[in-house]
């Protein structure tokens, strides 16, 4: 796809059709290339499952603490000194097929164990409280260097976090969240085809 | 309760248990008097729904558009640019006992009609999506000078809505969002047991 710029300058647009359909393996690389972080993939994904009717999750705004806020006439209000607050659940929810799903996304450079200071004690308070009301509650765990990317159950999260609470290690060997989640192999449309996971993992916990 | 200040004067903080424990309608003015913002009133009844457990409901930061952030050395980072944007779902979600909820609110000066103005296409189109994935989903409308709460279900606010677009009246007359909705009456805890009026909606509409 070529578009025309005023200025004569012609610039190319990758275009994912543009991709030949070789394995997984090759797409995944592909977009590694293209180097989306770990939230810009699940906000495509999201958007793609939105677009058709399979589930809605959204990614929450970040909350802002307003301190002083502009109103110059015939403009929108401009927002001059603000402070991000400290968010008090996950970042994503939504529902799927009358499932409430919740989840959060982390992402380490490490390649051999995912460190738990990832997580904050109010993510995994929210997470439990959900769990309580019978949600789908995991986390994206992302392996950025190995491009290896995890749904690890909140249950199993829980896990390593109370044995961490307990003087135990601080962070999750990579063999154990193989054996503990299930791996997203990276697609076309939807980038990540976490909703695959997500039957899973519904399958086999029987939420 | 009184609190002493510094300067010596007295401050008599009202105490919930303070007040007389008589019918529905006397809590409501109570309540009225105290000037609770509708989505005071949610979130206080949220924060007592995630304490006891029965569900976890919160509401959504505004989205923000951020254009300059200072990033002083040794405090906070600080916002010095940035805009409201516009949002693309409803105030509200969470899950109650396995359900998906979610809703927006909306409050009107009028004492005879609810203006449809008060909602938003983005609002429509976000409930009906969670609708196809058999989401609970309503609004709150509160006519402010009565101190009338209703939850209309989505369903029914989307025929007004629908009736609107085909050059039907702009406005939910009062008479049939007392047909079409439960009335909340004001509590102590939580402010609004609004969860009482949900049982009721699932189960007359079985989602």
């Amino acid at each position: 796809m070529t578009i025309h710029y005023p200025n004569g300058k012609q610039y190319s647009m990758p275009s994912r059709n543009a991709y030949p359909k070789k394995s997984a393996i090759v797409h995944h690389s592909i977009f590694g290339k293209r180097g989306m972080t770990l939230e810009q993939e699940i906000n495509e994904s999201n958007a793609y499952y939105l677009a058709h009717d399979i589930a809605v999750i959204h990614k929450k705004p970040t909350p802002i603490q307003l301190v002083k806020v502009d109103y110059p006439k015939r403009s929108a209000a401009v927002i001059r000194e603000a402070y991000f607050r400290k968010p008090s659940t996950t970042d994503y929810n939504g529902i799927y097929h009358g499932y409430y799903l919740d989840f959060d996304a982390k992402e380490t450079n490490n390649k051999l164990s995912f460190p738990l200071k990832n997580f904050h004690e109010h993510q995994i308070k929210h997470l439990r409280a959900c769990i309580k009301q019978s949600g789908v509650c995991f986390a994206f765990v992302k392996f950025s260097k190995l491009d290896r990317l995890f749904l690890l159950p909140a249950t199993k999260l829980f896990f390593y976090w109370d044995q961490q609470l307990q003087g135990g290690r601080k962070s999750i060997p990579l063999k154990n969240i193989e054996q503990d989640s299930y791996e997203i192999n990276y697609g076309f449309n939807p980038t990540i085809p976490y909703l695959d996971a997500v039957d899973k993992m519904i399958n086999d916990f029987g939420v």
